[in-house]
């Protein structure tokens, strides 16, 4: 089964290379008799838009998406939805110098070895330009959430640690995140990460982050045990994000030197409801959802496009070094932040509609 | 679709619960004209099994698997293989005072929020005796890598943390993890740990730990991208055992402190083929294996069954204290290492076939 | 992806071979606190079980079905059905003379062609005997089908047609059906078969047949256009039982010779609901269930065991002829009709889970 | 799971209205390094595409297809083909009066019952507009079969029956199929037919079909039981066509009366290979290809837009009557030959790529 497909109930498929012409995605499965329209996925595609800010690549992208069938007197049909964003700004002879070489932390080696050939062009497919279709389909997904359940669901994203320089948990405050070019939730990093990825983008380099995506409001059963688990599925949509290396939930890697006693979230009754006491757990125990926020993190490598040149190899099997050029992201993980939240968005709509299905 | 399947062209399907008559699984998919005794996957269970040192469960389970269909006069058919294990040493009757009180840190109150039911006995379904099943899928897939490839591929796990003692990395000894109770890589670690865990143990406590799982030998091209890449699939696997709460490939985490120039892993030609210099990608660039070594870490955390009293509530919505007694592991993380092995044994045999599907 | 899996939300995968120690089937989706036990299983399985009446094999399986794991306190838990049958009647001797060589009209010799290897002892998994798991998993589909929408739907099969021998349609008396070793609606046919079948059972030759199965009660709106359409996947379903080798839906081959006056099912409005005033679309239009009964008619094949020997090949290249002696139906279209009902129950219960999933 | 994709290795996702902007379809799986072009898919729409005679639809579609992305350089990438059409001639006025109409034998009132709205411009989904992207779908199975096989497999349609009357199949020429407006293959019947079906269509009225679907040089081994057989997934691929109401393997529904003698058929060794003496299985036994020619014949409805006034209701629950103009086919039957063969290459396609994937 061939891979550029997400999700069983709600499930979408994207297409579309960097330089291509355009990029698109069909979603299929949403409901019928939801009220969508462009400017309902546009504001999510809006914070994803590279050319922001200094801290993000050049590439001017209106990323201006269309919706091409699905919609009918302004509301879905319950058929497929098919959206198509066109590249605008694609300069290939950009990437003309570097054809025949494999960059080093790039998939141009990987992608040689698996098809035998590759579009060289901006990275073809392998190009984080994807990811826009994932906020697109986040973008519905979350419409469907309020569909099934009316407004509650609330998915926030923010960038925790930049590369070695992590937040002060304390000082979290959400409203800060929309108040700096980072999404950071601590107003005093984010001053600070200023003078910081000036440093790194003059200097041509680039360096990686950590990201945090909470969801409130998820009802308590999401989830479907032992294989698709709530928390294995948001692993593999986390991870399937360019340039993710690891995924934890709730208290994460630090689990692994906590005591039973500190790791397990107690409980009490608390106006006829379960409160819990704690949240080690990140939302979800034996792979369903409890009721708790679902709290996952990711980390993002630094882009591998740096200034200094790197030893590499090239297609006919001849050492060489390579500098790559382009329009790059010194830290791709603050671009990652929409995304992030956007894969939570399609992994809580898809395990919503599978709960339904078996639950009602 | 639910969700007890794991896997598309090598795919299996597990079954059964701690406290019933048998687990097991059926694995569809295998290719013909193997030759399989159960022999071939007893030597992976009794990894696993449970009671081998005072480290683990108390639990006697022998696990003698019986392969009930799909090979035929020694050697698999291409048809379905159906594995089951008898349940040996049940005592349910060591659960009756939590059947209503939901244990903290545990799958009760989620299970019986998504099913309004559950089975108390042993965690039914939840248990992580449904590992066995996965140690059994795995010795298959090795089976089939070895089939496919010839001998090549080696799936190796270890412990690499446990609570917060790490190993040292620069005394890392494959031949040690065989050597101590622990599948500890560094034997001065696996010495200090006996001390450590034994503590633990008679507390009446629990601790989590890292694993740490490397397949060496696998062919570059193996993945589908973008969304099954070779990764995020290996972090469904993982993340979906019993209480792994993250997963990092290569560097994994520490990603994100790195500089472009400090994660990119350079390469020269060595002997006619790509010789990578470094492997923080941990084998995987683009979701595809570049030919390293693929390496993939995961945390568990530390059992929720302790002597400690924890506040908790019943399924009456009453508040209520518990003390889970049973047969538990003070450290879940040293029976989870065969259990990664196997998992990523899947994933592999999984990704080859499918790429054999498309590339041929 | 592998062959012996049925369904999508409601979803079994079954294993076993004629003449292995047992067949079972693991169903996946099931929903929880449904009242299940082993005889609501085997009322079902009691019709399909052979050697009832002469006119079917003599092979004598009690076919006892066992649930190992799935039902706890009486009640499904929403994890998954293991159900399993031992198979008591073997005698693979029967079958040694025909081991090498390739029986014309049966799965031998493609089998031979796919796998390189086939288990010759009553056909392996291609036997007819996989059916009694199809017929299990029909009996949960059943209480699935009436757990989520009360009692309503009617599910009945019946054989219109012994080799050139059809009903007379005017006589159509479902109670009828019960009172004949034929499963046939039209007495007096039912009569005359006897004789029929009878003169070719003691030719040791064999016959064809033609099933009809009507689902009463099936609400509007199941069905996924356009590819996983209710008529589609109820083809899929029935053209996958052994020796089908026909599937109508309504009128069926007859609608080739309609004109659109004649084919149209007009509509009135009767007591507030839609009434149509004849079937043609056998209940589906559009891929969608209309709220009319579902009509599947399909063809069975003759058993290819008979008594006068066939020109035929063996595994080593040699023309050779044979006999298949064994214990064979004469008309193995009679143990299909309980097939049938089962296949349209199982397409109903996946159908009717895959539409509450999107639509609610 | 949504139902707008069909194949698992080959797997294709279609989109678009009839009288939205576009159609279209992601293919994804497709192997890399086949050399395609748009006119290699064109040359099998023009077959397909309406206004061709007088016994077409007049609606005036080029039906230009476009490859957006999936190919660089000339060749597949691997990655997913992204097709499109544009929809030129859009009369959508012709559909007012209808809107609110349930036309009977069409999909209105049974996709009202699903989605509680529907697009009433010219059956919106439901049309067999759709039909364009199953043509293109396998244009380019077509160029997967010769990419893994070498040229080799050669997939045929004609027309058999239209209304009542039936070819003499003694007469059968492959070389009238492309001489006659009918895609008949005796030349005597398509000159009667065209007198015929000129009174039908001068009526306004409309009559059914039989399309029969022949692949030679199809290799023995293709095709997974027991559900995923080879013969159930072109049940399930032709049922699926828009108006299809019965499907038939080899001798169809003719094998119902025919005995076990007359069924099997019969091998002998010729010039090394297995020959068969006759084909009642029509290329598959047990599910799997034989390596004799796959016979698959379905029937087509009549078109029930037809200018007598039926019976119906409309949308309020009232009683009506309905007349359907617009530009419709007289015999729907005729273009549905290409896309029945369309559908068994796609099938044809994804059985050879996962028979890859298990056994090589």
């Amino acid at each position: 089964m061939p891979g550029n497909s997400f999700g069983h109930t709600f499930r979408y498929t994207t297409w579309g290379e960097s330089h291509g012409p355009a990029i698109g995605c069909v979603i299929d499965g949403v409901p019928p008799r939801i009220a969508l329209e462009e400017s309902d996925i546009q504001v999510w595609l809006d914070k994803r838009r590279p050319g922001q800010s200094r801290f993000t690549t050049q590439r001017k992208e209106p990323d201006k998406v269309q919706i091409v069938s699905g919609v009918f007197e302004g509301q879905t049909t319950g058929t497929p939805l098919a959206l198509a964003i066109e590249n605008k700004d694609v300069r290939s002879k950009d990437y003309g110098d570097i054809k025949d070489k494999f960059r080093p932390g790039h998939a141009d080696q990987s992608y040689w070895a698996k098809y035998g050939l590759r579009d060289y062009r901006g990275g073809g497919r392998s190009s984080a330009r994807e990811t826009a279709m994932r906020v697109a389909a986040g973008a519905v997904a979350r419409k469907v959430l309020d569909h099934i359940l009316g407004p509650g669901i609330r998915i926030r994203g923010a960038l925790v640690q930049m590369g070695p320089h992590a937040i002060d948990r304390g000082q979290w405050d959400w409203e800060a995140v929309e108040a700096n070019p980072f999404w950071c939730p601590d107003a005093k990093a984010a001053k600070a990460w200023e003078n910081y990825l000036d440093g790194i983008r003059k200097a041509g380099s680039s360096i990686g982050a950590v990201i945090e995506v909470v969801a409130g409001g998820v009802p308590a059963g999401l989830g479907e045990p032992v294989y698709d688990k709530l928390d294995a599925d948001l692993a593999k949509a986390m991870m399937s994000i360019n340039a993710v290396k690891s995924v934890e939930i709730g208290a994460g890697l630090e689990a692994a030197s906590l005591s039973g006693e500190e790791n397990a979230d107690e409980m009490r009754m608390r106006d006829g409801k379960i409160a819990f006491l704690s949240n080690k757990a990140g939302g979800i125990l034996g792979g369903i959802s409890t009721g708790q926020e679902v709290v996952v993190r990711f980390a993002v490598k630094p882009t591998s496009s740096i200034l200094t040149p790197r030893r590499t190899v090239d297609r006919f099997g001849q050492d060489t070094d390579i500098v790559t050029k382009g329009r790059h992201d010194p830290c791709v993980g603050i671009r990652a932040v929409p995304v992030g939240e956007a894969m939570m968005a399609v992994v809580l709509a898809d395990h919503l509609m599978r709960h339904r299905a078996q639950c009602g």
